[in-house]
């Protein structure tokens, strides 16, 4: 079957939803489809649950929830005789070619840098990070728990695709911690520009908040749409959630810890610290804004990371896959042939040309677009302009100070500075040396200001604005190694943030791959969607 | 100086403080005592900051933070040629021998049972629980993530001194989560009776009671307490807080996870899951106080346990003591002697005596009444009527059900039934069995009835309560073992509740110590303060 009849076929597969159970139904399917929805980027089709009259059902779903087709789903030997190759040896394209090879494909991945796991990747001592106009070599001590995951640092609990990969392949998992109570927050503008404490920020917002909804409820404010029995319940529970006094006003709470030392919680009892008042906490939306992170979907504990470093994950892929794998492959031309792909790649100074059925490119749009091909013209402009976050990290070795000096275990703090948040490592606790991320910039201005800099450049900005938080930055914050990732070959870019539309349809023979179309941009999940979305196309195509 | 003279001392001290520095100051350090202050126990004179005139002072505290004396403070040979027997061997007296004897006292630990720790115990398969009416044998497999902690499971990032010894003493440490927004929360009589996942209940809380009050603002309800600005501000910190509609309506949150499944975060993007309404969430105080947890000061993140299991932190300390260390000693009698303390003990069925210095008892309350001794009559009342909580555990061996069927990793669900809560194993991620708490009843009816149900009862009890959040504890959960800490020897509850008054004063030579004496009862570290009170009352009057 022609790709452009299953992308008929899939339009008849709506319709026929769309008749039988009614619009919201489809636009449900479609959404998972990653078609006309308000969030962002593309499905997988792992999640839709569709597929053609003409091809092999997946098995039913299992008892106790709606799970929709995975690569393991087809029929094992659907691939048998046909072959792949595959741009990019991330994440996407390694579940690619795991899955596919599963499938009964012959499959090639071509990855243009001496290692795979694209983005995935984990500092240690020795290593080199280049950029496009600096090259660093990391100096910290050998030690199993001092490294940098300067790429993806973290798991939310459902990314179950990842997560299953970890389970199959042994890789150990522990907890990482988004939301650390002792961790501070500070900006220059408001509170004196004084880091405060976590805690006294969140339990002063509730306890104002609580506060004011129980004034407005016992004077009458709200009874046209609460009852007696609501008004009532509803000063109970405020009382609980703002921790109030008997009286419904806010004075304070324990919750905010005690005074006299930071994050004392033991030695000073006999007076609670001052509650902030609420007109500091809402001058600047920083204050609340830095609460949210840990309330939205993807960043809610618990939160996972792999033992040792992210790139345990790479690594583990790539033990699969390492007879597919062709590191130093720069692919210098994408070509359609009939019923196929020629990729023409440079290795080790030589062009080489591989031929296959079908070719899935996870390479970034950042840097296909300056890849000679014969995409289509709709997909050749959607590349072009497809934009990149400019994010990037810095990481510190030093004494432990967070945890010796202020308790403080894991999570991050946050700055209104550039530098935006300041990581503790949440693993090897107790031990004398860590690694610190002095920085992590997402984006935005302060994305390319950080771009822009060379790496001293970095490491003594981060050092001055992380100062304002701990003091120790200054002498015990040391060798200083920060990647920007729009800096990187073969990566110029962080994650996409545009939204995909043409990207995710085939252009012939070829299919796109990577987080960047994915409904989990920047999420190494939505790089595993994406490759279950780009298998289930070619799937139905063979 | 006699011990009598020292509280003469320190009531002089407490009024020269009133004189100088005003009355609050006076109440701060009163309460840093653990006197007459409405947070309940025992004080840490490691937080007073009390010394007498005669004493040598403690060295300056550092910059930085008020640090009260801690044991090191005093002059290294302040006990030399004193001696010190100790009454049981948990953490308050083993603490109590490891810095009494950097000191220079000669200290003794008499234990009663055959292992010191206490309730710091951690239980593996092979391992016999005995309690007053029942022996059980754990049959867990042998594996190092399959254990249990069935007394202290958790430390307060903010316990610096328990911290402190597990740093100097290289106890690992990993990430306790005490709310997982994948964990379940379950009401027999509301929601239907159906578990809800955590993420829909906190998400929905924070969006009603932010749409209520934005309501009340818009209204003007609040315009006697709230400036313009105040409500144009608060107005856009709502909507960040509860997830609100541009218009401050609520109706639902990306927060709240995507229907089809449980935990999915990844697959199904096409519609809200829907939002709880108000009225419900409100109907009983379950559902809000089960939120109330994680922003209590003693349980917010980040929290910590020893990799492998909390009896890490007793074999630690037990190396630093074991010469000092008399395991199987059960103490019969307690008398004073001129100068001094006589300890009656059997030891292999032959009763021993030892004397010393003094004497600093550290044998639960609840135990010690039944212990003949030369106690004042104050002393000995309050030993009488001191209270514990009858809390226990309940764990089984099962496939890790809660993460490859539900995402769950780590973390805690909570029902209104009597198991209370049912605790995920924090470690061991990803890995084929673990160690499930199915039940952890901290006092109260339940406590009692678990208490009063022989060990088969209970299981079955947890395993048919459990099976209300996760059908899969009929037919996986497996090798149920559990502890009422009430029916334990030699301990005989979990934690004092009382509050302690005369407990906290010495009896002639005989200093009590243990959490139930602190500011923190049922927590080790209490246990570590009360110990560092003790050691500062017999220093002063050495």
């Amino acid at each position: 079957m022609a790709i452009e009849k299953i992308r008929i076929a899939r339009r008849d597969f709506l319709a026929s939803i769309g008749r039988a159970v009614g619009g919201s139904a489809m636009l449900r399917t479609m959404a998972a489809m990653g078609i006309g929805t308000s969030l962002a980027g593309c499905g997988s089709s792992a999640a839709s649950g569709d597929t053609t009259p003409s091809l092999p059902p997946p098995p039913p779903p299992p008892p106790g929830g709606i799970v929709s087709p995975r690569p393991g789903d087809w029929p094992a030997d659907v691939g048998a005789g046909k072959s792949v190759v595959i741009l990019g040896g991330g994440i996407a394209g390694m579940t690619t070619a795991l899955e596919m090879t599963r499938l009964g494909y012959s499959c090639t991945i071509l990855e243009a840098t001496s290692t795979s796991g694209g983005r995935n990747r984990t500092i240690r001592g020795g290593d080199v990070v280049t950029e496009v106009n600096s090259t660093q070599t990391c100096q910290f001590d050998f030690d199993d728990e001092l490294y940098f995951n300067p790429g993806p640092a973290r798991i939310a609990h459902h990314h179950e695709f990842l997560l299953g990969y970890c389970r199959e392949f042994g890789v150990a998992l522990e907890t990482f911690t988004n939301e650390n109570r002792a961790g501070l927050m500070h900006s220059p503008s408001s509170m004196g520009g004084q880091p405060v404490i976590s805690r006294r920020i969140i339990a002063d917002t509730r306890g104002h908040i609580a506060r004011l909804l129980a004034t407005a409820v016992n004077q009458g404010s709200l009874d046209q749409e609460l009852t007696a029995t609501d008004k009532s319940n509803i000063l109970v529970m405020l009382r609980q959630f703002g921790d109030l006094d008997s009286d419904f006003g806010y004075s304070g709470t324990s919750r905010s810890g005690f005074p006299g030392q930071e994050n004392t919680g033991s030695r000073q009892r006999g007076q609670l610290v001052d509650s902030i008042e609420l007109s500091e906490l809402i001058t600047e939306t920083f204050w609340q804004n830095r609460q949210g992170l840990p309330e939205s979907l993807n960043q809610q504990a618990t939160m996972l990371q792999p033992v040792g470093g992210m790139d345990k994950i790479a690594r583990a892929f790539e033990a699969e896959i390492v007879d597919d794998l062709i590191t130093g492959a720069e692919v210098t031309e994408i070509r359609k042939i009939t019923d196929g792909v020629r990729i023409y790649y440079n290795h080790s100074g030589t062009t080489t040309q591989i031929e296959a059925d079908f070719c899935v490119c996870s390479i970034p749009a950042s840097v296909l677009r300056d890849i000679p091909n014969d995409f289509s013209a709709g997909h050749q402009s959607e590349i072009e302009n497809f934009s990149y976050a400019a994010a990037g990290k810095i990481a510190f070795q030093s004494r432990r100070f967070w945890e010796q000096d202020h308790n403080i275990y894991g999570g991050i703090s946050w700055t209104n500075q550039d530098i935006t948040q300041i990581w503790y490592p949440n693993s090897g606790f107790g031990t004398q040396d860590g690694v610190l991320v002095g920085a992590y910039i997402y984006g935005g201005t302060a994305g390319n200001t950080f771009a822009g800099q060379l790496p001293q450049q970095r490491i003594d900005s981060a050092i001055n604005q992380g100062a304002d938080l701990h003091a120790q930055m200054i002498g015990e914050a040391i060798h200083g190694i920060s990647v920007a990732w729009s800096n990187v070959p073969y990566q110029l870019g962080a994650w996409g943030v545009s939204s995909p539309m043409t990207l995710l349809t085939p252009d012939d023979r070829i299919i796109f791959a990577g987080e960047h179309l994915s409904i989990l941009q920047g999420w190494q999940e939505g790089a595993i969607l994406s490759a279950y979305y780009a298998i289930d196309l070619i799937v139905q195509n063979t």
